[in-house]
């Protein structure tokens, strides 16, 4: 079975490609919002080329602390707080992977939920050609792919034991 | 003037050191809390190696999306949900570099404000070497440094325009 490697290098460049593309588009944010734990980086790597300050949502899915399976639903670790005001405000929402777009459903249904008067859109620096199990809203503004990637696991630079044995994917 | 140029490899060996000694010392957080945005980066490289979920909160220093001067003092963008329970908990709060220590003054003292209960440490990838304008707070449990540098400027690899031209500090 194949396999993707994903170097930090080859991110940056994803999303360095992606935010002239989102530029180019006349879409301006107001804020990024980070999907933690795996929008993070790419939302800190996207801040370079579109200045935006970071608000970030966590979700927990893979419980990789206690060792036990993933859950099913994603459970909210933070969220906004709830006098944080959005309204009126283009909010571009981060995430590394939109696989089977579950969390992406999730993330979004809750932020129109707590958040109803301001405007979403989506940046993923990949998306898998995959049947979705999830359902984007029909509020959503804008989705935003850094790259479309086949149905095969992603191994991110961000997760090497060893980054110095972390090699590029052979295509 | 010299500078340092840190890789993504770079940054990434040094935080897998870091929490080997970090592990080494006994000590095991609950919770990594970034600072964001510097600490967002760190924090998920950190994670790989001591899974623990991230919380962050949210500060912002330099007004980059305004092009005008930085503030004296932080800006509060995002801070913990005010239920957010973390009492008696181990919090290690996680940020890039630790420069004239204001930031962390800032964050410390905040926290043990809304989080009195908690315990507090702190990881940097970077401290410089450099006289403090701020100072830690004597509740502070651990403060876990990456690696002590010089006080020149330091170029992160993800503040790169063009990553591929973005070279390694010569030595």
């Amino acid at each position: 079975m194949e396999q993707y490697h994903f170097t930090y290098n080859d991110i940056h460049q994803t999303i360095a490609d992606a935010a002239r593309q989102i530029t180019r588009s006349g879409f301006e944010p107001d804020y990024l919002l980070a999907i933690g734990g795996g929008g993070l980086i790419p939302a800190r790597i996207l801040r370079t080329f579109i200045t935006k300050p970071i608000l970030t949502v966590s979700l927990s899915r893979y419980s990789d602390e206690t060792g036990s399976a993933p859950s099913a639903v994603p459970v909210k670790l933070q969220w906004l707080e709830t006098h944080c005001d959005l309204a009126g405000k283009k909010v571009l929402v981060v995430d590394e992977v939109d696989d089977e777009r579950t969390t992406l459903e999730f993330t979004l249904n809750h932020l129109l939920e707590t958040h109803p008067e301001a405007e979403f859109s989506v940046f993923v620096v990949h998306n898998k050609d995959k049947p979705k199990k999830g359902v984007l809203p029909a509020g959503l503004k804008h989705f935003f792919v850094g790259e479309t990637i086949k149905n095969q696991w992603s191994n991110y630079a961000w997760d090497a034991r060893d980054i110095y044995s972390f090699g590029p994917s052979e295509e």
